[in-house]
């Protein structure tokens, strides 16, 4: 019997790891660590990472967050296996008392999501790192047209939003990592759901168009938006990161400490 | 008789003039000659101006872009009878030829607009500085309240974005300048009917968050948004503007020259 192929990854310095599928498109990195890193050190409460995959923001964040209490939500089995084995390295062992793994699909109805584990209005903050439909996908027959819109739907930033806003106690926080080319829509799925709507743009490097955004907002808030100075990955030559993502990726800081822009919005 | 009291106001370090009303909340500036900067140099075509007021961004268009033809539209008399007697004055000769004046009120059924010289499709390119709505406004009264919910109506994003649209040639491009806590309620007006929406915000200062932003986006495309690096209008102390929006404030730099981050966006 084979089975699956697996790899043991160190993250922020070797302050934690996680068990990831090797090779594939479900491997975290670089997004789940500035979603983490998103969270400031001094949260304390409960935290709902949905489609939380091997775990590698979940991790960080329980990692970063003494007071933090971390659930990991996912549907897909594989996904859940790896962090099952995360949890259990003797790595982690200093948070692993503080995180819990359920296995719920986020498009579920509310009424399973509630079986699974994931109850009603259980977090004062949820993070997310939503799928990016890729709406100009083509089909090549009607079965995989209907498969396609099945994910498609599933996938959609709206479906992800209610799912959070029902977790959410009042007045909770969300905090989503997205591709910047999707971030409207993202919005628009927010609206007159949340309010404070905070927009951090993740640049690549100096004069490029960001390539992700982070998303900040309150539950039930009718607070105004806010589009915040950019965050820059790269210097303008070559792939090393600026000393701020450094800083963020290799020692566990915490996004706040290393971009003013950011403070005060959690 | 009393006649309103107007002043003449030099822009892009005397290249033009506008006439403008004295004191009240109408006069133009930073607003008009940021968006007109928008426009590239080159820019050759039919530019329509909705709200234009006195004419400061259209005349700013006009004057950096020798190809271009500009309409001005407005409701308001005394910002029309300003835009005429700016267009009169000598300073600018060089391009009163190419500048029209229309009073139309954007709001208003599109065979009005039509009949008051606002054909449809007529334009390549339509700029506009919309009214923010100010939804928190208190009212005193049944019939204040009635009053104030026109203004809202009149005012809102999705009627200016409807105007623009049908003025619009296919494929032509709308740029609007806006408050930046307005930015998602403007994209989501956007949505269905323009692509290629760029979004460039505009900070005061490094490490604020933005006050403005410049909204790009092209009729009937489905191209990918694009949040692109921020500009800054002042250094981190003081009112001085920085080098690249001093170019653009009295030099007439076009904003792709000073902010590599714009370029090719129009």
């Amino acid at each position: 019997m084979t089975v699956a192929s697996r790899t043991v990854d160190a993250f922020l310095g070797g302050a934690f790891e996680a068990v990831q599928p090797a090779g594939g498109g479900h491997r975290s990195g670089l997004e789940a660590i500035l979603l983490a890193a998103a969270v400031p050190s001094a949260f304390s409460g409960d935290v709902v990472d949905l489609g939380a995959g091997a775990g590698v923001a979940g991790f960080a964040i329980a990692c970063r967050c003494p007071a933090a209490r971390v659930t990991l939500v996912d549907r897909d089995p594989e996904a859940l296996a790896c962090a099952a084995e995360g949890l259990a390295r003797p790595a982690n062992a200093a948070f692993a008392g503080r995180v819990s793994i359920v296995s719920a699909d986020v498009a579920a109805p509310e009424a399973d999501r509630a079986a699974a584990g994931l109850g009603r209005e259980s977090a004062d903050l949820v993070v997310m790192n939503p799928p990016f439909r890729n709406a100009g996908a083509g089909t090549a027959s009607p079965e995989l047209a209907r498969r396609a819109a099945h994910v498609l739907d599933a996938d959609a930033p709206d479906v992800w939003v209610r799912t959070a806003t029902a977790t959410l106690r009042s007045g909770g926080r969300l905090v989503a990592i997205y591709r910047a080319d999707g971030f409207a829509e993202l919005l628009a799925a927010l609206a007159g759901r949340f309010g404070d709507r905070t927009v951090l743009p993740v640049h690549p490097r100096e004069g490029e168009p960001a390539l992700r955004v982070i998303v900040a907002a309150r539950k039930g808030s009718r607070g105004p938006d806010r589009l915040l100075q950019g965050f820059m990955l790269h210097g303008e030559e070559g792939g090393a990161y600026l000393p701020p993502a450094e800083q963020i990726l290799r020692a566990g800081a915490a996004l706040a400490d290393v971009h003013p822009a950011w403070r005060g919005t959690l």
